[in-house]
Parts: C-alpha cells; sequence; structure tokens
C-alpha cells in the first residue's frame, strides 16, 4: 500500500479532549477517528490492526474446538427476563429503543442469555454435547463516562466464547484449557509476559471469576501479585495480611478524648498523637436490609472490603447504617463508633491487622469522644475471631506465602466465567443423558476485548515517539521510505516493495512529497517494525538504510542482509 | 469440518411463523437462528457463506481502489441535522437511544453524513483526491414490517462505499468503473445473467439512481426490460407508451349519464357498456402544499404517477385534492372529475394515452354524472400537448424503441447514487484546488446488501429438496457422506476428507449415525456442490460415487476423474 493511496494522514497534536494515551497515538497515527466519546471509527490501517488481533483469537478459539457464529446486535426483552437482567436496575448499561409497534428492544451489551435461548433449539441430547460457540461481535453498553479511548468504548468489538458441557469433569477440562489458550493468545500478542490470571469477583452467577490482567499504566485495574508463585489477584477479593505494624511499648492508661468532628484518619491520628496505623476504624452495617447492625473494623490505614464482610458474617446484603441507626443501636451520633461501649446486640466483626495493636485508638460510641491507649483484654473484651475483611493496599502481605505483594496497574484484556450449572438453572437449560433424565448444561462464558487489546497494546506498545506495534498486530511489516521524488529513486523503491512482498513481507510505501524528517516521523508514530530507506545514497551504495523501530541504531545492509532481518 | 462437532442440526419443517422461503430454507438447513422477526444470527455455516459473499465483493472493491474502514452504529444527532435526516419524518427507520446524560444517539442506517463528517478531517487538498472508502457495517433499521426473511432485516450487513472525486469527468468515470465491479460481483455470486442495471427514484440529493435488480419471484421490486437493448427501469419511473387500443368506430353523440357512487373503472365501465380502455381516470391535485388544483387524466386501465406528474408539471408537492377542495374548485362532489366542465383555472395534464381516444368516458365535474362518447376537439379542447403521466403496466411499451416491456419481479442487490456536488453542497463539503479555491467534492454512494444478497441466492438457488448454493458462496465444495459406522468406511471417508483438502476443496464430512436416505436428504437441503459417499460398495468397488446436487445422476468414479470433478 502506498502512503499516498490512503486518505488518512497523521497528525502532531491529539484533540485536546482526548485524555487517554492510546486514543491520542492512535488517532494521530490515522488508525482510528473519533465519533463521540467513547466511539471510534477504524480505518484501513485501524482494521489491519484488528483483524490481526482477530485471527490471532480466532485461531486459539478454534484450537480448542471453538465454531465462530454471529449473533445479532437487537435484542428481545423476553430473553433476558429470565435472568432479571432486562432490568436497568440490574444491568445499567443497556441501549433501549422501541420498535414501531412500541416493543421494546435492546442493544446487546452481552450475549449470555441470547446464546442460551437459542442453543436450546439445537441442544436436546447428550450427543449434542460439548458444545463451544464464539463471535466476534460489537457490543454496545451505555457507559456512564468514556475517557480511556477505546480501552472501554460504549461500542467496542469482543470476542465472547460459550461452552456447554456434559458434566463438571468435561467442564473443568474445556474451562482450564480456555485459560491455556487464552494465555497463548497474549503470548502471541507479545504481552504473555506481563499478563496474569487474576481472582477476581463473580457476576450474578458465579461466586468467582478469572480475569486477565495486563499491566498497564493506564488501566483501571490493580492487582495483586504473590512474587514466588506470580498468583495474582484483583484489588477486590485479594486475601491480605497488613503491613506489620511494629509496637516496643508498655501498656498505656486507658483515656477518653474529646475530639468533635475530626473528618478522617489522618487528622484523626494527627490530633491524638498515634501513628494512624495505631488507630482503628469502625463501620457499623445494616445487614440484608433490615435495622440489625453489625460492626466491622479495621486497622485505621486500611479500608473496609464489604465483599469480604459479607462473606465472614454470611449476608447477603450488608449497607452503610444510616444516622439514624446508628444513634438508634449506640446512643450517639454517626462518626464515634468503635468497639469500646459497643453494645451486645452489634455482632463484631474484627480485621485482624487490629489483632496485635497496643495502645490504639478507637471510638467510644460516646458523641464527639475517642478511646485512645486502648488494649484489648483489659478494656474490651478480645475478639474470639479476628477476619480478613480489609481491602488490600500496598505493602499488604499474602497470607499464605507471607510474601509483601507486589501491586501492579492493570488492563483487563481477558475475563472468564465459570457459570457451573447456576446459569442452566436459572434459565432451564437442559439436555436428555443416555438413562433419559433431564441434566442442566453445565456452563462458561469467555471474553476477550478485542479493541481494548488494541488499546492496551498501543498504551504498552509505544514511547515518545509513536507506536511500537508487536510483529503479529502490525498493519505491516515494513515502512519503505523513498527519499525524494527523483524517478530512479521511486523506481527502486517500488521495486524493493515488490521484492518485500515477494518475501511474503507486507509494505507500506511511503512515496510521499514529504521531508525526509517528516517521513521517519511518520514511520516511528505509525509504530511499523521495520523501516528501510531508499535514497540515492543508497542506490550508489548498492545497499538498503535499515532500522528496527524498537532501535535507534541505523545500518547500510545488503538485499540479502535485508532479507533475513524482514523474515526473521 | 465434521457434522457430528457442528451444533446445528437440520429441520424437517421451518417455524409456521416464517413466511419467507429463503428464511425456511436457511433456517431448516442450519444456516441461520431467528432471534425476531427481521433479525437473524448466522452459525458457522452462514458465516462461511456470508464470508465468501464479502471476499467476492472486497476483492472487487479493493481493484477499484476501495480502502476498507468501519464507521460506528452509533450517531450523534448532529451530524445528520445538517441534512434533515435526523427527523423521523424525514427518515422513518431510525433507531435512538439515550446517553445517560440524556443525549440523544441514533444507531446507523446508513452512514453517509458520518462518511462525510469524518472525511473533513481527512480530506483538504485536491491532493488528496481521489478518496473511495468501503466497509461492511451491520446496519440497523426500524422497518414497520419484516416478512422478507434475510432479504429485508432489522439488522443487516451492507457494502457501503462512498467515492470523493476531483471533478466531473472523474467522478462520471469512477460512477461507471463501480457499476462495471457491481456486475462482476454479481457475475462471480452466479446471478449477473439475471440481474440489470436499472433506472430508479433518487432520494433526497439525486434525480436518479441506479439500482441492480435481479429477478427474483420472492423480490419486493418490479422492473421493466427493453428486450433489444436491456435497458430496465424501475416501475416506478419506466417511461411508457400504454399497449395500443384499437377504435374502428365513428364519432357517437355526446351524453351525459347518471351514475351515482360507482366505485373502481371495472364497475363504471360495465356500467356505461365501455371497455375499461375507453374510460379515463381524472384526478385532481392540490400542488405545493396550497390550494391550487391541476387535473391529472390517465386512460381507465392506468394510474397516474405522481412523480411524473411532478416533474411534468414542474411542482415540487402534489397531494390529492380534498373532497372539499374538490367542491369549492369545481362545484361537484368528489368522484366526478373530468376533462367536461373543468373550470379553466384548472391546468390539465392528460397522458398520451388518452390522445387517440374516441368516443370515451370521462367525469362531468357534475355530482352523479359522467360523460359518455366524449370526442376529442367537438366535445372538450384537444390539449395542445400529451404527456407520460402513467405509471407503467404489464403490456405497455418503451416510448424509445416502440418494444413491448418484458416485466419482472426482482430482488435489488445493489443500489448507486450520483449525488454529483448536491450532498456536498449541503454538507459544506470541500476541497482547495490548485488555485486555492474551495471547491465542492463530486460525491458517489454505492451500496451492496450482503444478506439480502444471501437471501436472493436462497431463493434463486433451491430447489424442492432444498439449496443448491453456488461454487463461489457454498459453504463447504463437498459433502462426503459415510454409509454406515464401521470403522473400515469410517477410515476410508476420514482419508478421503484428507485427500480432498489436499487438493484444496473444503469438506463437510457427515459422520453422523443418521440413516443413509437422512443424510442425502440433508445433503441436498445444505446445498453443497458435490456430494461424495463412502459405503462398503464403493470400498469393494475402489471407487467413490458421487453426485452433483445440480443433477439426479449418480455414477461411480475413480479418484483420478473425482479430483477433476471437485476441482473444476
Amino acid at each position: 500500500m502506498k502512503t499516498s493511496e490512503l486518505y488518512i494522514r497523521t497528525f502532531k497534536e491529539a484533540p485536546a479532549e482526548e485524555v487517554s494515551k492510546n486514543a491520542q497515538l492512535l488517532i494521530r497515527a490515522g488508525y482510528i477517528y473519533k465519533v463521540m466519546a467513547g466511539v471510534y471509527a477504524y480505518s484501513p490501517l485501524g482494521i489491519r490492526v484488528l483483524e490481526n488481533i482477530k485471527q490471532v483469537v480466532r485461531e486459539e478459539m478454534n484450537a480448542i474446538g471453538g465454531q465462530e457464529l454471529i449473533m445479532s446486535s437487537l435484542q428481545k426483552r423476553e430473553t433476558w427476563e429470565t435472568t432479571s437482567r432486562w432490568d436497568d436496575e440490574v444491568v445499567d448499561v443497556w441501549f433501549k429503543s422501541h420498535l414501531k409497534d412500541g416493543t421494546e428492544v435492546g442493544f446487546a451489551w452481552s450475549h449470555e442469555e441470547a446464546i442460551i435461548e437459542m442453543l436450546k433449539l439445537y441442544l436436546s441430547s447428550y450427543k449434542d454435547l460439548p458444545i463451544y460457540v464464539y463471535q466476534f461481535q460489537t457490543k454496545l453498553r451505555n457507559e456512564l463516562r468514556a475517557k480511556s479511548g477505546i480501552m472501554r468504548g460504549r461500542e467496542f468489538i469482543m470476542k465472547d466464547m460459550y461452552s456447554c458441557s456434559l458434566d463438571a469433569e468435561h467442564h473443568e477440562a474445556f474451562y482450564q484449557g480456555c485459560i491455556e489458550a487464552y494465555m497463548r493468545v497474549f503470548n502471541r500478542l507479545g504481552i504473555g509476559d506481563e499478563t496474569y490470571v487474576t481472582f477476581a469477583s463473580g457476576g450474578a452467577f458465579t461466586q468467582f471469576s478469572h480475569e486477565f490482567q495486563t499491566l498497564c499504566d493506564a488501566g483501571e485495574d490493580v492487582i495483586y501479585l504473590v512474587p514466588s508463585t506470580k498468583e495474582a489477584f484483583n484489588e477486590e477479593i485479594a486475601p491480605a495480611k497488613a503491613a506489620p505494624f511494629e509496637q516496643n511499648e508498655e501498656q498505656k492508661p486507658f483515656e477518653e478524648v474529646e475530639g468533635a468532628g475530626i473528618v478522617g484518619v489522618t487528622a484523626l491520628a494527627k490530633q491524638l498523637g498515634l501513628p494512624e496505623q495505631q488507630t482503628t476504624k469502625t463501620m457499623l452495617y445494616a445487614v440484608d436490609g433490615g435495622d440489625k447492625l453489625i460492626a466491622a473494623v479495621v486497622r485505621g490505614d486500611h479500608d473496609i472490603n464489604e465483599d469480604k464482610l459479607k462473606t465472614v458474617s454470611s449476608t447477603q446484603k450488608v449497607a452503610l447504617a444510616t444516622p439514624e441507626q446508628v444513634k438508634a443501636a449506640t446512643g450517639a451520633e454517626i462518626g464515634y463508633a468503635g468497639v469500646v461501649n459497643l453494645p451486645e446486640h452489634i455482632t463484631l466483626f474484627v480485621d485482624d491487622s487490629c489483632e496485635s495493636l497496643i495502645n490504639f485508638e478507637t471510638g467510644c460510641n460516646k458523641t464527639n469522644f475517642h478511646a485512645r491507649y486502648v488494649n484489648w483484654e483489659r478494656d474490651v473484651p478480645k475478639p474470639a475471631q479476628f477476619y480478613d475483611i480489609k481491602i488490600a493496599k500496598q505493602g499488604d502481605i499474602h497470607p499464605e506465602t507471607g510474601e509483601v505483594y507486589v501491586v501492579h496497574k492493570t488492563a483487563e484484556v481477558g475475563n472468564i466465567f465459570n457459570f457451573g450449572l447456576q446459569k442452566s438453572q436459572d434459565t432451564d437449560f437442559t439436555y436428555t443423558n443416555e438413562k433419559g433424565e433431564q441434566q442442566f448444561v453445565h456452563l462458561g462464558s469467555y471474553g476477550i476485548g478485542v479493541t481494548r487489546l488494541m488499546g492496551v497494546l498501543a498504551e504498552k506498545c509505544s514511547d515518545e515517539k509513536g507506536l511500537v506495534w508487536p510483529m503479529s498486530v502490525a498493519p505491516y511489516q515494513v515502512y519503505i521510505v523513498q527519499i525524494g521524488t527523483d524517478p530512479e529513486i521511486a523506481a527502486e523503491a517500488a521495486k524493493l516493495c515488490e521484492i518485500a512482498q515477494s518475501w511474503g513481507v507486507s509494505v507500506l510505501y511511503d512515496d510521499s512529497d514529504k521531508r525526509p524528517g517528516e517521513k521517519f516521523a511518520d514511520a516511528d508514530l505509525l509504530g511499523i517494525p521495520h523501516r528501510v530507506v531508499v535514497s540515492t545514497k543508497t542506490i550508489k551504495a548498492g545497499e538498503y538504510e535499515y532500522k528496527a523501530r524498537t532501535s535507534t541504531e541505523i545500518s547500510m545492509v545488503s538485499a540479502e542482509t535485508l532479507a533475513k532481518l524482514l523474515t526473521a
């Protein structure tokens, strides 16, 4: 392809309102065009990158038995009502509209329910199993904000796969096989080394899910990595021991300290002359929608993880108690809850970060008063059991190995859900076994954000000069630059394009009349892996000037060497 | 691919509510799944057919310089307001929804305005021209009814191309080149011989457009074909002379005949004892939204073509006059308008089918009265000019050649619009020429309905047993059937699959345990071009049993002959 034949061009500046690096670079280089916030068009170059990514994904999905199909964007209300997911309160990203006769329709943000509904037509017997189907589908999600370029769009391409298995064993084997296939995808895209399979919180149908998280400063997620095992957890579920807080001090006399309206741990610790780790944070929660309260306590430098709290307290739902509920239960205004004077009917859940504290601060359940120099046993009964109910933070420890977590900002590039039988039961999705009995189908769902992956690659594979595509996704493998418009040079450059193509190398040929510096800047911005210059000088030398995008070294090479470099 | 590994299956019956042949066949054979009226999912087999069609289209678009991109489904209001096409009164197929902040968004039913808006970013100089871009895009159209299967969906795939040219000459050359490219597409898909480039009415931005109409009984269109030249017209614009009506009779005395409340030409002709062709039909129209009326007259066996009437009367808008307007203008109730007693202020446009009538019937503009045995000159002034303001009908004549039209039911498979400068002017789409002057861009737009094409092929390429795909779109080239589950037969069939694949032939291998009759029925229903049977008998003979889908002949052939048949 000649650059002169492409309608796109490069830009020195990205649109001012575009804050994400991936969109800035991809717009400047002409890969994408911003239609509106979170909605982008893809140019011929952009499509080549997308198709390269899709092809890698497709090959790996086919290798594990996937069959490609394509579902529809338009969705029926009834399809999603079986699982309550039509409701905007349950799923807040629906775009909806109406047919002419007033029938409400939705635009697919997922296809789980739609796939199940369809497969009910085809799946009847155990002989029909397993079924693994996938699609590359444009999903529409009515996101509140869309500021991450193509990493989180209102319109984006996703590969979603669905597995139907006979029993738990087959299901588990496929699920594991899919994890491996996903890692092969990320390896082939050049980000395997920096992509971790993490434990993540589940959705409506499963307790846990797995995510594939790639190290990325622009990512919206944080993972906690165990250095020795490479086991990784999403922040929201990472089990954690707090970083140790060493105290070599004698027990001091218990004090009540007056302190009205102190906001935040830092101010409180300062006011009381204590390190933050010597304060505690007590939150009262109403459980399961009623007026019954529980108390959750963490060390002052941490926060309470409500999901963990729900698990240890065996409740379905926790909600911060209202000021009225707090007042009714403890007699104090909100902001003074603590383990001192806590009414007995409020069950106490204390994080293990508080177990070894000496002379700590806590609320007195008395308006305007905090307790200082509190000690377990002496001042308040020591709880029989401590829990992990904290949100993990930098410096925390993985409980099983005792290792300090390495914490990374990451972007989710894949997400897989192990539904087991839950979702089949909810949707009445069954088959007949050999004995003629109805059995629920074991289900899994497996997503890869294709356009998001392109965005993550743009974030990670780039430098101050522009994009640096991995070979597996680069829109072209070599950028051939002609310096000057002399017919002899043009002829030589055109000849090289043909030669390179005969080697099986795809070529973007800069035949423009731009100045050499602009052409080199374009080559860098576009991020094509190899650059070859044809000029009077190279023709005279009977060689080519070669530079890899990943290197600053420029060298004169023979045709033979060039062939090796380009086809390596 | 083994049929046992496909999740789909064949059905003896199509869903009862599915009335179109294409959807019935494609659903029964497992190519598509109906999500809701006008919305279908495509199975692995369906995708293969679609991709084959897309690839043919893609190659031909690339060959004329097209660059593939992909726009977004989500559309901004502002993009379409410049041409008034956001308005639901102007475009009645929009699906619309809202962002969380209340901003209205649309889902693309076309991309003309969106493409122009985008290209404004890239096109500035004459040096950037020409630009030819195209995409395969899922369009959403809120159709009132959707009963034609995948021939007219609410969600469908379209190839839409847009051309930006420097001047009229380049524009016209590309436009003609695109017509030729389209015909190459239809030829490669096996329907070139039955596809005609027709003159069609234009849209908002052009007087005429061209359509590509394929003969198809399930089609929604009718074309008028000139036998000798193969020139074709869509019904709504076909120029027409009425079939001659021979009259060998003397002028009879003029009569007024009482006849209240006669409805329809047939009843009127019978009542008056005249052939329908000897009656006339006079319609009064209010022009340009006002109270000024014109009268349009055609021979009784025809109807008035309002588009033609607008052209000959040089009006933008005609609307049938209301009973009140008729009464005010003529003094008569509605239903008695005619050329007798017509007030002079009502301009008369008479179709040329009425020019040579003798002793004809017409309204008297007198409630309850018709005039019989009317003759031009004698009873009413003969108009100075007669026009073609009729809707063409079977038996009519192409005026230029004098040939009787051949009339066909057809399906539109392509549609191209020659906007010239009109649309650029409306959207202020310009470039700077060599002299530094702003010039409007010459624009064209070129569509092919990809899923519709698949539907048309299913309609045309099928028989009572099922589909009969042309080789260029068939999902697989050969259907290999194993008769019996004997391991030796299975091994032999598997070997044949490998051999065929080594010939470059794609194989669908029926390894099921169905009965032979069912397998043959499946092979016919699926419409794979070649069928090869492996059985005890064929193994004994050292040959294969071959049948082409298009033939009833079954023959035993050697491997060598089979290779020739499959790769022909």
